[in-house]
């Protein structure tokens, strides 16, 4: 049993997560991502742009029998991986140092992969996964821009994959104020998803 | 591993449930509310108004050293569920023929509640579970309601609960017509989970 | 024509008024109150807790045959609005300082009421309209609150309004960051409206 | 005095129109594209894909000094447009039945243009918009496609437009069932708007 975190399902608590100002993808939504990414307890998933690290910690919990790299290059963003990794006991992960493309050219053997945070090379990084993952394997991408999305789309359905699916995520979340619950607004979050097809 | 559902990842796709007109907790929300009910192996799980029994599946798949009762008294979603149940050899559910107030009343042991449909009986399911749930054990509620949303703010408040949460979830799925990708939305969900305090 | 505002729709830009730190009702859901209100242009409006004032300028500008009643007790904001008021030239506002009830009940003669902040007032100011309304008279109130929601409902319902109508309004808006659209949520607005029903 | 609509704000209530099957701008949006269209009471307006004639007829009765063309090429929308005409006597509509571009090219002297279906032209229409609108003149799109949205800010980015903006409107309306309110979503609509700036 996990000391921080002594359940086994999703959507760990924001505030249980060491936060610096790294955007983090937030409990709700990162349950949905979860559930996107569809693992095993084998899973092996690459968790690009990994901010506080709070997918990979998610991914690395419940994996117990797979392997979680997150990969980030900003050396606030790689403080706080670390430190939330060993806050939450989660050996599992290799926190690789680098840009997303770059990164994800020297792994191999991953079967997930999940990108917060593209920085433009979205389309080099779905080559590369395309490329790499097996049948079977999944790509979830979240992006609050048009463009993003837009672009995310049009990449998956250019290459190898299949099931593509677009899913808007909008959370209010009820702030008390004594006698009041005023619902506060997080900005939408679109995540893409898709499997990795047959070769034809 | 499970043959109809190959993953350990909540959030279950509508389409591989077997439905009839029988409303069910869309995957997306479906997560979220298992992310709140904040699963261990060994949870005992109550799902009142358990509909096509989508929340009580993936809680038994899930809890595999626990236990799920699935409380419902329409006829139509009794036998739904009973066929979910077999699709997805969820063997740790117990079917409960029933009204809410009077088949949880007849229960015990258990320490998590999902309550997707009241009917009218939210103040009394909720006196019966502080009384039962044990410190620590949580309560998630799901309403479309304005009327619903408030009552069970207020019950939650007058009963012996803490951390009581608000959480309002709006999903928007696309849907592919060739070029374009036309975003198509649910009904925004309300999910609110508090957790059974220490007794003072 | 109105040289801070030479259109006649409604929806003026947030930025073209004088704002404080003073909450306003934005551009998008102020379009919508507006239509709620269903306003003529000999509409005597009240703006019970009238903040920086944006919807009175709205009314004024529109009801040119009409008044409008801005009430109003925080210091601050009384200066906002006289600013405002004097900006746009919207010489048929009377700004009146005080708390809502006591100041709705020295007024008179009006047929359209719009609650922005009801300070837990809501049901001695509605029993108030409730008298003062001609038949056709028109009320709408906007809040972010679980509780003042329900509230409205109730109390509406309870005196003699018709047409009640609840409509939750969420916008996001684009900012554009070179390459990039974020799409950015303001918080949803409750926006309850009804109508003096004939008396029986 | 307006007798189907005796008000002058905007938002006609969407029972009030004469509809068939034909999709329709909902009173909420139609509120806010009025809104970002900044009428004026002499404004001329071209409604293309006008569908019901919701948008046309709301442009009518305010700009009395105005006038409003009505593009669409479905026959039972043609019908449906002459209908509401007809009912709301909105005399200053011109219906011209036609596709987007070809019925664009033959209108002259228009400074307002609202886009609801583009049927995949909308380049063409804002190349024609863009040589035929003056100065401070304005063009309105609403769109439910992630792809439109996309197209839509390409494509007005590209030509001479300026203080391009994207709003999401989100809607849910109450649906009483007695005891309860249901609310019930309607899709979120993408409104994008801008303004012809002075040429170079």
């Amino acid at each position: 049993m996990n000391k921080r975190w002594p359940y086994t399902s999703f959507g760990i608590p924001d505030e249980l997560f060491i936060r610096g100002r790294v955007p983090m993808t937030k409990e709700e939504v990162r349950s949905v991502v979860m559930s996107k990414l569809r693992l095993c307890k084998d899973s092996v998933v690459v968790d690009v742009g990994a901010g506080t690290g709070s997918v990979s910690i998610e991914a690395a919990l419940h994996c117990t029998e797979g392997r979680v790299y997150s990969i980030e290059y900003k050396e606030e963003a790689l403080a706080l991986i670390a430190e939330n990794k060993r806050a939450f006991e989660a050996n599992n992960i290799d926190i690789i140092q680098g840009r997303g493309v770059g990164a994800l050219k020297e792994i191999s053997g991953y079967n997930r992969l999940f990108i917060g945070g593209s920085e433009g090379e979205l389309p080099e990084l779905l080559d590369i996964a395309a490329a790499e993952l097996p049948i079977g394997g999944r790509v979830v991408i979240t992006t609050v821009t048009v463009e993003t999305l837009y672009q995310a789309l049009e990449e998956l359905k250019l290459k190898a994959f299949k099931e593509i699916e677009v899913t808007t995520v909008g959370i209010s979340k009820g702030r008390s104020t004594g006698r009041y619950t005023l619902m506060e607004a997080q900005n939408s979050i679109n995540i893409i998803s898709a499997e990795k097809g047959e070769i034809k």
